[in-house]
């Protein structure tokens, strides 16, 4: 099945207890669009770079057979550029540099070609532009996942709770269920935030694994145990990417398929972490996969009496 | 089969954004005995108490089938008396009065008829207490679990370690884990606790549910969701009582049933936090906990293609 992605497409400098970079590809579309290309063959990428962006860049985004037709590249414009150091702890970070350039004003055209995706994954992006991107598709997609976080929580709630409407899944983490629904418990939190329009609600909790919330139905996800965790950039894009290239490849949107799908996101996310950047994700064998999703299923099964 | 628990017998009075208590019964054993006491019916209790403890407190102790003849009851002194108060989020949490009365000088007799327990439960509680207890024993129990704390790491490092050699499971919390191992990824934390003595490691992450470790294997375990946790105190202990419980009660010490243990040890955990102090796991009905069982399995549930 299709799916389309958007997002950022974009620089990041990345320090971390183990090393720092320089400018390496990054933003939410990039890592979804690659986790997701493990998957399906039909993703479509609607983002915006300037013309520093590099052109390798576009040709390994399609050599993963990611359509970048919807890619628009401004002339004399920079890409945005994130720069961030993470504490010992990897749990909290410092933004250093936010340099949005081509991103003030992203208008999100979609080309005819890919106006009726199957799937529709909106990372995380102003809630306006992911509201417009839904907008000019020409038919409602099978299913829309949303990305957000609390910085559009802080300048822009009611464009947010605009666009929670339209979606179907919701991805946040734990810190931002509670700060979109006023509860401290996630399971009253998960409630106020599927009343205000997803019917489904990933919590990420990082180190913690995932939680997914559907009617009267929980499920928690572990995380992988590793041995380091090297660079946390891109872990819930990257689990993003692969929970939706689950269901698109499937093509199966039942809540113990979601299941698979968030075991997959997490297999694909604890590779990400594993090293700098995107590196780890480029080039993932079917058979280390099928090992990790194995490896997952297996650290919290019990078989009780 | 037999068990044999040490800890504090005290008084508590707690404070949360729910409410307040007055002195109401407390202390590790408490809560690990009576946990453990819906699994077995040989529970034996080595503690001590002022003569300011209320018979009706031993009574009921008693009617729950826990020998008490290990408790020894101090004439004219006070019992251990512990108040604090939990913040919000309830992961944090003041101590606002200690009071070590009768544990400042607590000697663990063990009565001739308790020497020879099939399982042993070293509440928290001094080192050096935890491993007299162990060296009074007439013979080495099947299995030994140790529960301490970072205060013990602080002032007695050397005692824990000694401790540590002689005890098979160790349960502590994450942060615990993290201090006594002096490495921040969990997964290398449980290699350097382990080379310290106990085989197997518990590590408890509180709503984030526990990890148990063991050669190379791991089992995660979620915590139960919640409406509100309404007083955590004492979730640890129970937990821990659970477990032993449960193993006690099965006589099968593989890793398997330890997995089982831990299932048992979160569901008696996720009643003790639903109302103060012990008030909740007073009376729990089987079908209570086997519901409850069966909901944690379901939690963590997924079927693979």
């Amino acid at each position: 099945m299709s799916l389309l992605v958007t997002g950022t497409v974009a620089f990041d400098a990345i320090e971390t207890p183990f090393g720092k970079t320089d400018k390496i590809i990054g933003g939410a579309a990039t890592y979804i669009s690659l986790a997701a290309s493990y998957f399906t063959k039909d993703v479509g990428l609607i983002a915006v770079v300037g013309d520093d962006f590099p052109q390798e860049y576009i040709d390994l985004l399609n050599s993963k057979n990611i359509n970048t037709d919807g890619l628009q590249v401004k002339h004399g414009e920079k890409s945005f550029f994130w720069s961030g150091r993470y504490f010992n702890d990897m749990n909290s970070r410092e933004t250093l540099i936010t340099e949005l350039n081509v991103l003030a004003d992203f208008d999100p055209i979609v080309p005819a070609s890919q106006s009726s995706p199957d799937y529709l994954m909106l990372g995380n992006l102003s809630p306006q532009v992911q509201s417009t991107l839904i907008s000019r598709l020409a038919k409602q997609p099978k299913l829309v996942v949303m990305d957000t976080m609390n910085f559009w929580m802080d300048i822009a709630l009611e464009d947010l709770k605009k666009t929670l409407k339209m979606v179907d899944v919701l991805t946040i983490n734990d810190e931002e269920a509670r700060q979109l629904s006023g509860e401290y418990s996630l399971l009253k939190a998960s409630r106020v935030i599927r009343d205000m329009g997803p019917q489904y609600l990933i919590i990420k909790k990082g180190e913690h694994g995932a939680l997914l919330f559907h009617g009267n139905q929980v499920f928690s996800a572990p995380a992988m145990l590793l041995e380091d965790v090297f660079d946390p950039t891109g872990a819930g894009d990257t689990f993003a990417g692969g929970f939706i290239g689950w269901l698109a490849y499937t093509d199966d949107i039942s809540f113990e398929n979601m299941k698979r799908a968030i075991v997959y996101g997490s297999a694909m996310a604890s590779f990400c972490v594993e090293k700098f950047g995107t590196d780890n994700i480029l080039n993932i064998d079917e058979n280390q996969l099928l090992q990790r999703v194995k490896a997952f299923r297996e650290l919290s099964y019990v078989e009780m009496l």
